[in-house]
């Protein structure tokens, strides 16, 4: 322990810390251009793949296919796992068929079942070619487990002792194994049915004697995660429990695999992307794709949003005469939609969070809805003061700021309640809350609002 | 290794398989209500501390309270270091006395740094009063390095070796040693001025003879963490680079403690909910909080949406006089707004997250920013054929189509400018892009919009 007394210093800030620089970048840009593969591997030599996989997704097609075929041989196979799911078919395409066969085989049987989930199946298929055929036997039987699950996830090669050994018996197995995984971190226990029945850490394993039971040395919580689970709910495990690794077990509890929290940590950022994206009305969309993909990828939900747009429109178009009587109307029913339709995304998104982390349950959803509804009633009747004298003094019409302020509170409160019932109502219905949700919630509050707004001053005001 | 086939499951949704079950939940409420403290200690007992802090978090604050003197003594402190921030202060002051000293006198130094960061002073110095000594020196100097830097992030207690040990001589060590960490994962190598060289995972020395020399077992990538680093970075490091475990050094260079996966996880999980619920205009806000302050928390956003929508109504306002000659502006304009607003969410967002994960950096701005206007200006020309169609037939004015899809045209492009733009400034400029994006773009799109869609207007149709 270093007993260096902590110096003052202000939190440091390192958003380039471990971006690549304009400097470096603009470098290897030129060596590409230039040909030069000598100094291209020079540049890129101190580079992880993971920010390899970066440059190459920054680059355009060109300069990319350019960069690839002169890094040659240099090729790693750990970029191809590292690259965006968006470009990957296309740097795969671009590697020489040797470049390809080194790259794949290089890669552990997992990872290179990660690698195949998102390419099409030639491309598939000209992977698995390539392999040596004990790793295809162990990719083909991994890819057998449904998408996205956690048999899809684990690696396969797990460290095991039966139950009965002592600390002993494990060091002496471990010395004498010499295909041991790249990285694991605990020895999983298993009885006679090769079913797991608890690990103890590599660190216990050390600091204890030899002649110590292995079982007087588990670790207090132990879970199996059941094949078949969708990785995110293990993502969810992984945090909400701190697991650092956990074994998979098939449907009759036995040992198939284990999961490390690298791989639970990617997944969980994965996930919490794609609720951000969907909200926001894209799908699986990347910095990478290409112009007429996210053209084409965003068209539907902006069509959906014409839908709902007209929907409201006809909303107004009832209320033809009251806005022909009173232009002050088409003024101020931007500012009701407008505010519904923020209040809604609040609440909206507080809910479709607290369904992801699984904060939001069916044990205090009515507590939640409550809670939202007030808080859309008090900052509705406060907005509605504000908006009533706004409007009041904008137009000389005291009923104008009273209808004003009337529309706004009955919007908020619709906000409040659509905000959390919407993606409520969708989880119920097995439908990813944060798919859907956006649409339909403008859509409730836009209505309500223009008709709350039109039609009350359709009644006072004319 | 297992060798049992992969069955042909479908993949197993378990939404609810790590949540408390409604039965469950029911049944602790009826022991809180009976005040029956032994049927309830039994209702618990299977419960991680992490779900117990979940169950607080759903449970009102008189039930709380009811629930906490009943467990009494039974009260772990892991369960504080779970509990949201939002709530955790309130917990605290529940807590009788000695049962809290119990609780934080159970909690490792860096638990107890990571407990204290959101309490008010008065609880920070009631919970370092009851710390033992050594173990308040500890925290306090862990304190003194910034908020949310690596340093408040750490555990002080790291393994090392001087780097000229051998296998046996870490073994040996590590054997001797009566206090060693919970979890760990590397024995770190540092040179005489205890600075570290590089690390062993613990797997490699279990597996290694006795006289090989640690240097000959280091791990190809090591990187170590400056102490002042935003724990932001320190995530997105562990993320983009697989770190389980790293060191975290002063400005000397000279190892201070280490940070481990598990805790990186938890930073990115908060910096991703962070982001959405900025974008969404709610600030730091949990399901846990109370009617009042939710109410006050998202006041402020609502109020700068109000301004950005009154300068949306003045725009219109300049208009009143097209609008009274034809309602069917009125009745249409909102769609323009709506469209512009959606696609510039669109845009906007991926531009956010593309800053965050550093997939967009100064090297490719331009690229991205050139792709947004180009896939805005091919939707935008899309849905302008549409309007024109629809407008045209609605109100049986063709010109009014043309202007509806002239603006429509207008505002995709800006919204893809502006979703972009707006991000990468506030980068720049050092604010946090997802804190003001949202209310940036919209007021664009929304004043860019109507104007051009009723100016538009007025030069074609009167």
């Amino acid at each position: 322990m270093a007993d260096a007394p902590p110096t003052d210093d202000a939190l440091r800030d390192d958003e380039d810390a471990y971006a690549l620089s304009p400097d470096a970048m603009r470098e290897i840009r030129d060596a590409v251009e230039q040909g030069d593969a000598p100094r291209l591997t020079a540049l890129m030599e101190p580079l992880h793949p993971a920010d390899i996989a970066d440059l190459l997704e920054q680059l355009d097609q060109g300069p990319r296919h350019r960069l690839i075929a002169l890094y040659g041989r240099e090729f790693d196979g750990e970029i191809l796992s590292e690259l965006d799911d968006s470009i990957r078919e296309d740097v795969i395409g671009a590697l020489a068929p040797d470049v390809l066969t080194d790259a794949v085989r290089e890669l552990e049987s997992d990872d290179v079942v990660d690698l195949l989930e998102y390419l099409d199946e030639p491309t598939q298929e000209a992977i698995l070619e390539v392999l040596e055929a004990s790793d295809r036997v162990a990719v083909e039987r991994a890819m057998a487990w449904p998408d996205q699950s956690a048999g899809r996830l684990m690696q396969r090669e797990v460290v095991t002792a039966p139950e009965r050994w002592t600390v002993g018996d494990a060091i002496d197995h471990l010395r004498a194994s010499d295909d041991l995984p790249d990285q694991f971190y605990h020895v999983v226990l298993v009885d006679p049915r090769h079913r797991p029945v608890g690990h103890v850490t590599l660190g216990k394993l050390m600091a204890a004697d030899r002649v110590t039971p292995l079982a007087d040395l588990v670790e207090p919580s132990f879970r199996t995660i059941p094949a078949t689970q969708d990785e995110e709910d293990v993502a969810y495990a992984f945090n909400q429990y701190h697991l650092i690794s956990a074994p998979v077990v098939d449907d009759a509890g036995r040992l198939v695999g284990v999961i490390t929290i690298d791989d639970a940590m990617i997944v969980m950022n994965e996930e919490n992307e794609e609720d951000l994206l969907l909200l926001a009305g894209v799908g699986d969309e990347s910095i990478a794709d290409r112009t007429l993909q996210i053209a084409r990828q965003r068209f539907p939900w902006l069509l959906v949003n014409l839908g709902t747009a007209i929907l409201a429109s006809v909303v107004i178009s009832q209320f033809d005469e009251v806005l022909a009587a009173l232009v002050a109307l088409a003024v101020l029913m931007p500012i009701v939609a407008s505010m519904g339709g923020n209040a809604a995304t609040q609440s909206m998104t507080v809910a479709v969070r607290g369904l992801a982390t699984r904060d939001l349950t069916g044990n205090n959803a009515l507590r939640v809805l409550r809670r939202e509804v007030v808080a859309a009633g008090i900052n509705g009747a406060v907005f509605a003061v504000i908006m009533g004298v706004i409007g009041t003094i904008w137009f000389g019409l005291p009923m104008l700021g009273v209808v004003l302020g009337a529309a706004m509170v009955i919007n908020l409160l619709v906000a409040g309640l659509a905000g959390v019932l919407v993606p409520l109502t969708l989880d119920r219905l097995g439908i990813d809350p944060a798919l859907a949700s956006g649409a339909f919630v403008t859509t409730v509050t836009d209505v309500v609002g223009f008709f709350a707004f039109l039609g009350l001053a359709a009644i006072v005001l004319l």
